[in-house]
């Protein structure tokens, strides 16, 4: 009964268009509303100034060093001099050059941004930034960085940095599509709404206990140099290009994209599909649309744009519409795989993988990639039972000697997510951060080798091959510990079985006197 | 005498054409019959789904979905809607665009397809699958998946993916190059014959004890995914741009020649040669045959292919013809590198780097290589022997009362290939999957970094380096065990000790009586 | 007091020109002076083969194969046949053709070699070498090989392979500038004159005591595969094209810039400069010597050389003016980091990136980076304060029993470099190679990480999560390493204990009140 409601509900929502017309203020306030700031953590850290540029909106102010008013043609003047290499980009850059847009023949692959550019003047109309039948002939400075339209600012004042509602204002469309990511709603909550997406990636940085908990604040603004996509669009579309042929590009995605938990970047560029675009690329045009990307733009093999922003043929903002194993792997989706939510998405998957194959072969992957997942998550979890064991048997070195809680509001627990950014004394110990690195890399790396088909990612350099290693590790340490364990309690008195304590030696060397003397004695 | 014989046998060997004039329906016969389909281990394993497609010609059926009889014509109409990436890669072929190779002008880097087609139209004729004086005018999604020349065939039961010999029916010669490295013959019979190459990858693949056994055949496949080249010939030239410019680039072996046990691919991309390709070749025209690719081509440093695929100044798809240390450094190879027949290959090689090198500095490189892994190879052959005692003595952890045997036809072994793909309880234990690692990854990179030229590859990030580090691990675990097992005898009662040592016996015997005694005489 | 003298000492060094005017003759005579030959461990070690290719002044002898005179021409006439590649990149180079040169129109990027041709001219002149007004044609084999200007030379006697001198007989200021990394020094002698920089790698390399010992020179030259920029200028510029826009390029450094302890190539990709780099750089034109490389390069991003070799506005060859950090973080760089001297090479950076950045985000940046690597310091001088104790106290496993010296001149410590490059029996003990890798991998990466801005090269994948997992390999292993010694103490005979620890007299003590009381009773 709840099942087939299900399926309505489904079929109601896929009928939608995939984004409804937006009305561009409403957008704005709402992604302000949502915006978390410094969010529920926010007891327990403190911005540094590095951290302005990455959420600008709540921890950016101007400089003092230029006072007063500043004009429209000022910025380049002075910018030219002072930092060439940014006013540079954005003279290359689209913004600079609206007028050649209009001019493009309807057989230049560039020709959609005719539509796009009426589209955003449209939107400034909208919004009483243009007026009606007047044209935009330039993106300057002072429109991101003051305001839309607008001429003079103080410099010390009124200067910002865009957030992505900057952006909106002009490309609402597209900001729309991004912002469509919170709608995301797990079935059986195995995340809360939204995540993971970029649409709350913010979000979900500084709502990380670790991170919240770090003293090393320098250390800790790493993450945000990735997890800032909830609040500025430069993440892709790199300032002060801001070219749209360079987001769809493999290589925009490969600087958060890559690494021990997530190293999409590097199983694509060895997979065949890395192969063919390395090796073809030269003849490849990035300036083509996604939806052309084969037709006009020559592509013979997909990018990481090319499937992730599709869905059911349509290519927009929102990468998460097919998100099915989300950021790792858990018993929490394992288990519903069959459920229409998740079967939905592998339909659409199928979709996409049959731009280039049969999708007989899109679907045979598919479940041969979730099967050899299943295979990975169950390996990990028979040593997640051994590690909690060790830790609830006290038996792990130092547990009961030197094992500080980590700071607030981290809390402990072994193998947790804290034990791979903090380490203090016994925590974690050994066998805890191998688990952690199994649960947090291997699998993950398993999971992400398999569905981008980079054979060496999944069986032997990374995936499979180092998940039995740390599970050889676990299995070896398990031993080891039991064996010593049993060792201390049949040969130390009971009350020297606290095993790791320092007051062993002298008590055992007292009780040794006392029992040569009462020996002595019975004669 | 012998010597003299091998010496002899080898000049004549020599003498002989690279490839003899081939019968095409002969090799076609002998590579349908040297194949070996699910190996000798196929009572072992059950193919999956996903295998159809990495060894068709034994595991593939086609789709149900299509019913009936299809026309040449009817592919492409069909499919450009349904699967529009695969069409518009053979839509940019050569394939299907024979004439305009007839008319390249003779100073056109691609002129040399001219006598290529010509060739290949001779070998249809001579075939009967072309009438003396046609032309190709197009290689159909036909002619690969039904048939040369076929007009229709039945999607549901006539429809095929090409193995080798589909190929190798036009491209003949290719085919017997290939083909040629079964001769392969290792003069001490350290590899079987054939074996390393790709001409018997699928082979190896099967007939692996562990791919054979594990249970997680999702995993397992991924080796497939690089062991089908015996198969296929999309491995380099992937399907349907079979592109022999795409071939011709680094990327196109990294795929599979990356990763723990064969880095190759980052060893060249590191190396000089790496440096220059990567800054030199939009200089490059990789459409330029390989015989042609210093003078004609461009090239100022190596690719894979110019120093793989040459052998004495000639070019071929035999890329074995100059092997010496195979997969992995052994003793076997090792101690005969004085032998005639890796002589010859030695000599062979410093052809190879003179191509761009003095003679003496190829050949004064070559021996410092030799001479670097054999200091590598005496380092891992002493933890070898530190390993195997370990076993012997029944110290590992768990030995004796958690080690499961792995699963048939996998064999129980110390440090044993089958320990990087599975393990269960105790097996194995950590300084064995240590030493695993040692000799089938540290080793292997020192000999990969060592003859790619890249300095951090075999001295400090991998080689030489982290294989001093398994070496430390291997050393410390075994004094460790040793001074464990020794306190366990020294001084744990006899019930303890009995699932440590066969010694348990006889000492608690002795002790037991020596107490007896002491306690008699005291009173 | 010192201080201010300091400062008007910096000011004064600031005044002055870049590098000084030069006499090119005495530049060449400083040179060799400087040349450390086989160096301080000269007795130590022995030349193989190969580094007569890596430091020939000192090594090299021309073969004996080609015997008598050859001239000028004679030289391509014979190699074209011998190593075609070598003569093809010499032919495609610009010293096969100075005369193209002379006719660049003062619109192309490379008209600024008009200028360096003619100063090349004047300083052959001003050296007797060109006669007054006479112009240059070519740069042809001889040149180099021989002697500028020779027409014959002997084949077997006088071939050369060219130093920095050779080269720098034409290229003088460009000498000048490399060879002026030799003045750098540290104001609180961290290290020594000169050191770290190209100017004298081939110094440090072979006065590096754990190089001079190894058994293994085959791998042991590995290391002089990079640390021969001191000796030669191919590391760079490629011989025998030694193409200037090769250079430009990042990948130009990548074969020496990567791996475990100066991953600077990889932390480059990955950071959003590398990402415009790989994204853009298609429409960049390295021919643009680098003070163009934004204005008329288009570069929109960094290169390594954009930023590494600009001081304060200026490009040169000295890339060591603005070293801060040098090759690794130490408490002597990090106590003294508000000191003018490096203050000044601070405020030097934030220059460099007011390029693009504005000067507030370059030093926000740069101070972070400078916390961030201050707080890995802390967290690996605690773990080395551990091992430290350990083999104080003489608890390393196999330390008292199997613990082999290194080869002369290398010298045993806890954790020491020499330990990543040799080990034998239990020297290191594992907790040493870990603490090794801790100081000498993780902090070097987490520092490299920061300073390029490579998110995840200094969170997760490298710097502070392995920084963190090293750490408590570290102190898992304290605790264990100190529980046994105890064990030992507790339970074995007082006669096998005496070696464990600090404890043995009190218990002695103990034992001995008790076996008196004991004895005395008996009687």
């Amino acid at each position: 009964m709840f099942a087939t409601f299900l399926r309505l509900a489904l079929l109601l929502a896929l009928a939608l268009p995939v984004v409804a017309a937006t009305d561009p203020k409403a957008l704005i306030e709402q992604y302000h509303r949502d915006h978390p700031g410094k969010g529920k953590f926010a007891g327990h850290w403190q911005p540094i100034p590095i951290q302005r540029y990455w959420n600008p909106v709540d921890f950016y102010e101007p400089p003092k060093t230029v006072q007063g008013k500043v004009g429209r043609d000022q910025c380049v003047a002075c910018h030219q001099g002072v930092t060439p290499g940014f006013v540079k980009a954005w003279q290359d850059s689209t913004h600079a050059h609206l007028g050649r847009i209009r001019t493009l023949p309807d057989s230049d692959v560039r020709a959609y941004k005719k539509k796009l550019l009426a589209e955003v003047e449209a939107n400034l109309v909208e919004q009483g930034l243009l007026k009606q039948g007047e044209h935009l002939q330039q993106v300057g400075c002072i429109d991101c960085h003051g305001g839309v339209g607008k001429d003079k600012i103080r410099h010390d004042k009124d200067l910002r940095l865009p957030d992505r509602a900057v952006c909106g204002t002009c490309h609402v469309q597209q900001f729309a599509e991004a912002e469509s990511e919170k709608e995301q709603t797990w079935p059986q909550g195995q995340w809360p709404k939204g995540h993971p997406s970029h649409a709350v990636d913010w979000k979900a940085n500084v709502e990380t206990a670790v991170w919240a908990a770090m003293a090393e604040r320098e250390i800790a603004q790493g993450c945000d140099q990735c997890h800032y996509q909830q609040n500025k669009c430069d993440g892709c579309h790199t300032r002060h290009s801001f070219s749209a042929a360079e987001a769809r590009q493999p290589e925009a995605c490969a600087t958060c994209h890559n690494g021990v938990d997530h190293n999409e970047f590097e199983n694509y560029l060895l997979s065949k599909h890395g192969t063919v675009y390395q090796t073809h690329k030269q003849q490849w045009n990035f300036e083509a649309p996604l939806k052309d990307a084969i037709a006009r733009g020559g592509y013979t093999a997909p990018t990481c744009q090319l499937c992730h922003f599709e869905y059911q043929g349509q290519f927009s903002h929102n990468l998460v519409r097919k998100v099915r194993w989300g950021f790792n792997p858990t018993p929490a989706i394992a288990e519903n795989l069959d459920h229409p939510w998740f079967q939905k998405r592998l339909d659409a998957w199928v979709g996409t993988c049959s731009q280039c194959h049969s999708p007989r072969f899109g679907r045979t992957w598919l479940e041969t990639a979730d099967k050899g997942i299943l295979a990975g998550l169950k390996v990990e979890q028979e040593a997640k039972q051994v590690v909690q064991k060790l830790y609830d048997d006290g038996l792990l070195p130092g547990q009961k000697t030197n094992r500080p809680a980590p700071p607030a509001p981290a809390q402990d627990a072994p193998g947790g997510f804290f034990q791979l950014f903090w380490a203090k004394g016994n925590n974690p110990s050994r066998v805890e951060r191998v688990y952690a690195e199994m649960w947090e890399h291997d699998l993950i790396k398993l999971y992400k080798g398999l569905v981008h088909a980079n054979p060496g990612g999944y069986t032997y350099s990374e995936g499979w091959s180092p998940l039995l290693r740390d599970y050889t590790e676990i299995m070896d340490e398990n031993t080891r510990l039991r064996a010593e364990a049993k060792t201390r309690l049949a040969f130390l008195p009971d009350s020297l079985r606290l095993a790791d304590t320092d007051l062993r030696l002298p008590l055992g060397a007292a009780l040794l006197v006392g029992g040569l003397v009462v020996l002595g004695r019975r004669k």
